[in-house]
């Protein structure tokens, strides 16, 4: 199932859906019957430019910045401990919370208020609740934040299995949604129960885990009426059979398609003996040796939307590309890129199904901004009499069109990158994209795909 | 002629403008008499979005963010060593010489092609040979590169009046450019002998020199026809009289608007003796008290457009806010804010021109992107045992809205911050406007302003 990146061939594919991109739909329906929503995790105009510059070249572009509408997201959060204050960096709690149910929270809430905790209904349940089917496409667990925001409701996003919940001794952390306390448990017990028609990713773990009945949490969704499968035969097999379906590809984010060569990554800056820069070796992006037998971002988005195509009152399916925000976390450049050409490879096969189907919105956009620039390298300053050189980690990534390009991490020093502040990209298609114009915030992005759909 | 900021009814005065901006110009006329091209030097969408969070609160925009039209322009260069290979961040010189005259050059070059130096026209010098008026307004010195890029023919932008050109023992310069070589003088050299019909900014001493024939540039600008005023007093005196003006109100750069408290900018992280992190004391931005009494970039946009709006055939005017890239360079947040906003007001003064002549084309945009990121602060994994921090520098900033927005720089250890590569915003109202859509290069926009005015 899995494509071999042959990247010649699919910047072509991707101009020929250029082409069709940018005629704005003179044949667009006045309502959607069925709407996808695709987010890639830490997306903004920089990381789009990182992944742009080494897979189409500087002047190439993806299939979905040429959509007929495009917009500028503002990603607004608030404090937990006062949330009539801003806070000026989201996660993909918060993120996610915004575009599945249209509210600002604060950081880690799962379709929850800040302050108080309040579930808020997700465009998953309300489209489930008006009889259209549901779905979720994701290249992490189903149980992460991004994916729960549009099933789950918590007030952490970390309680992601029965063995995540408290209180423990050392971290107590939802003692609000066990059971036994009225809650509605950990995010996978309530995607065990949920509505939601078909749900494909990663993060078996979670669901292997016995809740507070000591029952698991596989046999709560299998009771619940779902099919289970753990691979591509099991996907193959299951073809075309009715009913609820939840696939797990691994056990918790799967494997990402790129690496760099040898395991290439950003690295602090090296000196010589006379304190001069070293030029950071140029690498390229190769296959990941680890990345196993788990269907490709693109294979699991044909797979939904053959499957969701057949709903009576059309369907509503998040995709997600997840790891581009946890490659940008680990400084790793090649991670980014391959998962950002994940991303378009599985727009292209909604933009392909929306050809048969006009009558479907597709909506790009993003949860939070992330760490990773484009700097130059000598830096501008080189002539100086003293060294000049970035403070963070710093990759050099030997690009297709045979330029060499140079991102900077530069927003922590000893662990992981963190999240940015910036506004974010959207991108439209299909009937109700054109509200998707100028500057947004993030949680209208709710309202397009509702008022889309008539509900 | 200094607005005092009064940050609220500004505010306000900006939600007017939006509302005007919102309508796509229902009697939006075919082709424009008249263009105005407002750069905010080293603006991308995360500078704007620091701006945007300070001066209007995380859910405001600026009148520019509303505009019916807005698309991303890639920025491209090349290597001055081989044009064929892409360069992946920019500088003012290639940016500017981008949007002038619709060319992919190398870093520092001014409207000169990469490799050969072959010149190449700008549209200042197109629309004054089709009979338009053409100015530039900057709040750098008028030699800067990005003013510079629409004037002015060199092959090094530092080249910017006699006394720094070469060869000199220690630093060979603009060999070719000198006169005695058949060249055309430094930077200030061709602007004095230009058919620019008005410069604003600063840069006196450029043209307060000598050049090959021991002839002050003041002299040849004044031989050339230009009537020369150094304040507002002598701008005002001026106000109706026919003919060509350069106003030049300060030595070079001029004063920025804003700065932090007590000049507070973006420090190294500090840490307790325990290993700790201190969090940085917040601060708010206040007005520059070196500020003085040169006019603002609004009031010279007010007074180029009352002198070129009386043009027979209309007009070109080129607008930069200039030292928000400088002010990135430096790590001063406030500078940045202040230096947006002036270039927001600036734009409104167009938009409020363009109401009464709707055949003005508007555009805003950037010549390349800037090192600051907005972070969390504490970091996203403050949890953990070690401590977590930016390697760079940081600011943070007490917002209008009672937040505290954490500027991280990060790009550069020793001395000034670098430009980044990221792909930067256009927004466009008015005739020819509509061709500013999905994603553009940069180059592009020669040509949306030329195929606007006919030319």
């Amino acid at each position: 199932m899995r494509n071999v990146p042959s990247v010649v061939p699919w910047a072509l594919a991707s101009a020929v859906v250029l082409a069709l991109s940018a005629t704005p739909g003179a044949r667009q329906p006045a309502v959607a019957r069925s709407a996808i929503v695709f987010i890639g995790d830490g997306v903004d105009d920089h990381q789009l430019t990182i992944a742009r510059n080494y897979l189409l070249g500087a002047g190439g572009g993806f299939s979905f910045e040429y959509f007929p509408y495009r917009a500028g997201a503002r990603v607004l959060t608030v404090l937990e401990s006062d949330p009539s204050i801003p806070e000026y960096v989201g996660d993909s709690a918060s993120g996610g919370t915004a575009i599945a149910a249209g509210v600002v929270t604060s950081r880690g809430r799962i379709a929850t208020r800040a302050g108080n905790g309040q579930a808020v209904p997700t465009m998953l349940e309300l489209a489930a609740a008006a009889g259209k089917w549901t779905g979720i496409v994701t290249t992490s667990s189903v149980t992460d934040a991004t994916p729960a925001s549009f099933v789950a409701h918590i007030n952490r996003r970390f309680c992601q299995g029965p063995d995540d919940m408290g209180p423990t001794p050392t971290d107590p952390r939802c003692p609000e949604a066990l059971k036994a306390n009225g809650g509605l448990g950990s995010i996978a017990e309530q995607i065990a129960v949920s509505d939601v028609d078909l749900l494909l990713g990663g993060g078996y773990r979670h669901f292997d885990q016995l809740d507070e009945s000591r029952v698991s949490v596989v046999r709560r969704a299998r009771d619940a009426g779902y099919r289970l499968v753990r691979d591509v035969a099991g996907l193959d097999a299951i073809e075309g059979a009715p009913g609820k379906l939840i696939g797990l590809f691994g056990d918790d984010t799967l494997p990402v398609e790129w690496v760099g060569e040898a395991d290439a990554r950003a690295r602090p800056v090296e000196f010589e003996s006379d304190g001069s820069v070293i030029d950071p070796q140029p690498f390229r992006c190769v296959d990941n040796p680890a990345f196993g037998s788990r269907p490709t971002l693109e294979a699991m988005t044909e797979f939904a939307l053959e499957r969701l195509g057949a709903a009576p009152d059309g369907f509503v399916l998040m995709v997600e590309s997840a790891s581009i925000d946890k490659q940008a976390h680990q400084g790793r450049p090649c991670g980014q890129i391959g998962e950002t050409r994940a991303l378009d490879q599985a727009v292209r096969v909604a933009a392909s199904f929306q050809e048969q189907h006009p009558d479907t919105l597709i909506l790009v956009s993003s949860d939070h901004g992330h760490a990773a620039q484009i700097i130059p390298w000598p830096s501008l300053f080189a002539s100086r009499a003293e060294p000049q050189y970035p403070p963070g980690k710093v990759a050099r990534v030997r690009t297709l069109e045979g330029g060499v390009m140079t991102v900077s991490y530069g927003t922590n020093e000893n662990y992981l990158e963190e999240h940015t502040g910036t506004q974010v990209p959207v991108f439209a298609r299909g009937p109700g994209g054109e509200s998707v114009r100028g500057l947004m915030r993030q949680s209208d992005l709710f309202g397009v795909v509702l008022r889309a759909l008539g509900l």
